[in-house]
């Protein structure tokens, strides 16, 4: 199987590079000239717009920042639509709305094409070390096919259902991601404020009930001082952007998930976008008038 | 030592019971007679007010709804501060404000009592089978020498800090529970409504940055239909409300954990005080006129 890979980032770029090193023959594309010129270091062809990638690959794959992007490299000029061929499977790493990944699905469908929501989550980290968790939308059929590419990057893969699945398991994350962060911020202030050990508290909560992958992982880094992505702040408020424009179309409201949405906008707002999304505890800081001590 | 213990409720009978079973004798009050009774046939001996339980014990629990209660056990007529005697301990299971904590520390301390705040947490299972976590504010000295009571009733005990310590810890335990509790009843409404199965969704999240002690525990039970507590709503509530006023105490707004305390507040207008803490998915199911598939 040949593979091409639109959108070299921060997850991309690596993910690409495993695919590439499990031994998939791999055309890319991408804006910005750098990240190409490394890929095809390690092997890759260059291509010069979407629908050259389309017309030489296999499966096709996307990782863009939002929506608009993924639409523009489907729908615009030279874009992947004008390149499609028979067999052709289309995989979108993105995340992005789940009416958004459908419209897209229905676009591929009408060319015969077989198409896959598959956004990921496990940073940066995950995408280097080829760990990532996969929620995939779609026909098994594409998803069968494309297994032994997943598995290149991907740990656990789930396929959700139909097309759009993915990107709403994605968006069911990020609502209980964006909880966990904005709760431990809320409480670590509070216990400070209060005249308790911040750390004291972490310690006596973190293995009853209030047990969560936030409190396991991001402490010890603020403690330390440390609020350095991990997963950007500016990506957690884009994907409950998502969230909460879905929560519109499909008529949910979300009322915890809205206040969380206004705290992260509220970071970026202060010039916070590139740290950590637990860095939300700052908004926290601010609102109390005091910083947590490291 | 001998024990007394102060309110035999869901969590304090099993608890008292534990005590008892470990080999500490023990005197009961309580104002319903059936759980005394019940006491008693195992072996402790009954008493007639807080004060008479007080002056006939070396360490002196209470364990009670709210914070009046607790005030009233200790301030009131033939209250505990009237039996006090040299060498007494006092220890609280109650999750009360840590103001009032630090109020009854200080009582205690002018009579030349020793006093700790231990609040706990693991529900009324963890009360039958002595496996509480147990938060713990108050000098060291007094919990040096319950240290073996408490290994009667807890498996993790943590001092936190001085008095009222313990009720901060618990207070940022409830922060963090309810925020897992509403996220979960927002993803789960939310991932039905926009046409993914819930289960599926679950399945996709659990295991990466979204996991958590509530995805690992909860959703069997709600997927089954079954609502029953578990942790009551009405406690739930409850503690937010103790938060809540706490964090107007100590001047550090909570925004994310108000409007969780509103949907708790939802549950009790609507006579579902008696129900699970996670059932707070039936003010999400209101809000969005649907209810999830069992």
């Amino acid at each position: 199987m040949k593979v091409g890979y639109i959108g070299l980032g921060i997850m991309g770029k690596p993910m690409a590079k495993n695919i590439l090193k499990a031994g998939f023959p791999m055309v890319v594309y991408n804006r910005s000239q750098a990240a190409v010129d490394e890929l095809v270091e390690e092997g890759a062809q260059r291509a010069s717009n979407p629908k050259e990638v389309a017309e030489s690959v296999d499966v096709i794959f996307t990782n863009l920042p939002d929506s608009p992007d993924v639409e523009k490299v489907i729908f615009g000029e030279q874009g992947i639509l004008q390149g499609t061929h028979s067999g052709l499977i289309f995989v979108d790493n993105s995340t992005i709305k789940p009416l958004v990944a459908r419209k897209i699905a229905a676009a591929f469908e009408e060319k015969g094409v077989l198409s896959l929501d598959a956004p990921v989550s496990g940073g940066d980290i995950g995408a280097i070390n080829g760990t990532l968790a996969i929620m995939v939308g779609g026909p098994g059929e594409a998803l069968q096919k494309v297994m032994p590419i997943f598995n290149a990057i991907g740990k656990t893969i789930t396929h959700v259902g139909d097309s759009g699945a993915g990107q709403i398991a994605k968006a069911a994350n990020q609502i209980m991601v964006a909880a966990q962060m904005v709760a431990m911020g809320e409480l670590l202030i509070f216990s400070q404020k209060a005249g308790a050990d911040p750390q004291k508290v972490i310690q006596a909560i973190q293995n009853g009930a209030a047990q969560c992958w936030t409190l396991d992982n991001k402490p010890p880094r603020l403690f330390a001082g440390n609020r350095n992505p991990g997963f950007k702040a500016g990506l957690q408020a884009k994907d409950l952007n998502i969230v909460m424009e879905s929560s519109h179309e499909f008529g949910v409201p979300l009322p915890m998930t809205a206040v969380n949405f206004q705290l992260y906008q509220a970071m970026l707002q202060n010039n916070m976008a590139e740290l950590d999304n637990s860095a939300v505890i700052a908004i926290i800081e601010k609102l109390a008038n005091t910083t947590l001590d490291t």
